[in-house]
């Protein structure tokens, strides 16, 4: 029977998506996959292909949207105007609902669907919602969306397009998630939240991917950026898998980066404590990324620290910098928490802490185009012109 | 050496960047490939599948921005309900910048690079824009982009983000088309505007990939917007290509679906006309499918009839609900333009024109994403609720 497992108390639980937190502990628990030989199998879907890493038995394609598969970029341009060692970048973006959301809501509608929940639900002020609720539509299954009182129309409308009941909570949001589950279990909504067991391991199928496309050597770091943990957990868990099974030795380090307004594991890490303290006042640019009570930030800073990796902050500055560059050098429209990694990059070669030869990968986990408003504050080129006087403008801007 | 050839008149051109348009008659030209044995080939990208029929030699992979290789996905909740044949979409908002433009403007860039034109440029009021300022970002190539005045806050932000050199041009829009070629000779700028032949040429892939995603038996037919007309004439293109070069014996049946409100092409085909006229006062919901004057127009037509195909139009009505049911129903949030296809699918069926086995195509052109606001108009469930009244609402709520 497949087993949830606290990485505190290493007690085990039966693998129930109603019950996410451990007795004991109270910390979120990870899937505990029985131990068996694994291999990567031939397939055209990241599902298909990580299945005997994932805890489903099968893959059902009526639910597949088209994520996972994301390309791996180079940046060749800002590579050489930075002088850097090859960065890639996996391009998240890619996925159906324009965020590495979907790769955890896939996995997580697999288990409600297999077995017969027939409610979800999930807590977000953003990516998630509109993830869960596109999966949610696809798979037939009612599903509720939790948001704050102040989420921006396009999220509330990019969300109830897909016929999700969508409630905006007035009051502590930050008590919601935890309420969430009581009322998961009341109701029977299974609240696939983002440390959700389920979900952190569909995020594996992204680290799977990365170690596929840059064999026969690993990258040296997978920079990512930091909210709630449960990314940054299931790219780590994916690569400490691969390890078990004699797949890959060497580990690449894992760089965690948070936004300087809202940063309580990167704290924690640089004070040195097992756990984190909640954040006052968060604020970023960053919104995707502020989350000032993360329910993995401890799990993140245990796991972070086995494998020498860093957690590490960056300014908005730096992050809206880091927006623009890879916008205008490199083509890609990302959320500032997505360019919060390239921050954290120039943040590392800046102090002279990025290993020379071996590539960087930088996961860019979601669309610009889902926080346009994060915009104005970057400087724009729009000019107006009649049409007689075009050819005068023209000959006047073309450098 | 390659040239461009005009569909009118047959007269063949040296393929010239700058000189699009046929001297005799004024019509676009397409791409002549020359005659040649060809084939598809293994690659991971789809330049690289398709090489052989795309007009460049060889591609670069700095330029790729992970265009292609969409996802083909089966909708069979929809298929259910309405009792359709099978239907599959082809998932072009999964493109870098979440439209179908990538794949088209990926081509005319290796072109400007291969022939060091170090200035292009676009006329468009969306997805284009954003398209070419992307690859020009990327291929760092100074990009013009010609707006019209009354565009968007997030379109002109989601393309300015790229650092093009963005200009509203105040007065008739319909005319600024042709006057950007003129422009384009006098500053040295390539304009590839909607039906550029090389950027034709790239929406060939769209078509080969779903060639082959459906053997052994080709869909019953590929239904697509139109607006400019140049994505249509690709993806015709490209099935009679594959049909000189037998791999392919009978081609699907094409639907090019129009707004009611604007359907230039459209009224022509019906009146069986071998030539649009420009459309009086255009107004649908479906923004990204008006065009009054569509230069590739008259293309369509001719080759539509010789393929036996069909243009027809919708109502913004039958497009909003198309929208609504592919986003509740299937998970899949799509432009208005977009979800035409399958109002014009559900128009077919009703009038008992669809082939009853083989399957429909629909292309999804674009992400919702890009035009958040044509959606209020839909019914929404949003609610409001305090911390210890969402037990009740919840209650109240679950179906």
């Amino acid at each position: 029977m497949l087993q949830f497992k606290c990485v505190f108390c290493d007690r085990k639980h039966p693998a129930d998506p109603m019950e996410q937190f451990c007795s004991d502990c109270g910390e979120p628990m990870l899937v505990d996959l029985p131990s068996a030989r694994r291999s990567i199998r031939h397939g055209d879907t990241a599902l298909a292909r990580y299945l005997e890493f994932l805890p489903i038995p099968e893959v059902d394609r009526a639910l597949h949207l088209g994520e996972g598969g994301t390309p791996l970029l180079p940046l060749n341009r800002l590579t050489e105007r930075f002088r850097l060692p090859p960065v890639l970048v996996k391009n998240e973006m890619l996925n159906p609902t324009s965020s590495f959301k979907d790769r955890g809501t896939v996995v997580s509608v697999h288990i409600a669907k297999s077995r017969s929940l027939n409610r979800i639900g999930t807590v977000s002020t953003g990516n998630m919602a509109a993830s869960t609720a596109a999966y949610g539509a696809r798979a037939g299954i009612e599903t509720f969306v939790l948001v704050k009182e102040d989420t921006t129309e396009e999220k509330l409308l990019s969300t109830a397009v897909h016929g999700a009941r969508l409630i905006k909570v007035t009051g502590d949001y930050g008590k919601l998630g935890r309420v969430s589950f009581g009322l998961g279990k009341k109701h029977g909504i299974y609240f696939m939240n983002s440390v959700d067991p389920f979900r952190v391991e569909g995020y594996k199928a992204t680290a799977f991917e990365i170690f596929e496309e840059t064999q026969p050597r690993n990258p040296g770091c997978i920079v990512v950026p930091v909210s709630s943990g449960g990314h940054l957990i299931g790219l780590m868990k994916a690569f400490v898998e691969l390890k078990e099974q004699g797949l890959c030795s060497e580990l690449p380090t894992f760089i965690g980066v948070q936004a300087e307004g809202c940063a309580p594991i990167a704290r924690a890490f640089s004070e040195g404590s097992p756990c984190c303290r909640n954040w006052e006042a968060p604020a970023s640019v960053a919104q995707s990324i502020v989350n000032p009570a993360p329910p993995g930030g401890n799990i993140v800073l245990k796991m972070i620290r086995e494998l020498r990796g860093e957690i590490l902050a960056v300014t908005d500055e730096e992050i809206l910098s880091a927006q623009r560059l890879l916008a205008e050098v490199e083509g890609l429209f990302c959320l500032p928490a997505s360019a919060a990694t390239m921050a954290g990059l120039l943040k590392l070669e800046a102090r002279g802490r990025l290993p020379s030869e071996k590539a960087a990968v930088l996961v860019l986990t979601g669309s610009g185009l889902k926080n346009i408003r994060a915009l104005p504050a970057q400087p724009s080129r729009v000019f107006t012109s009649t049409l007689p006087d075009l050819d005068r403008l023209i000959a006047s801007l073309a450098g």
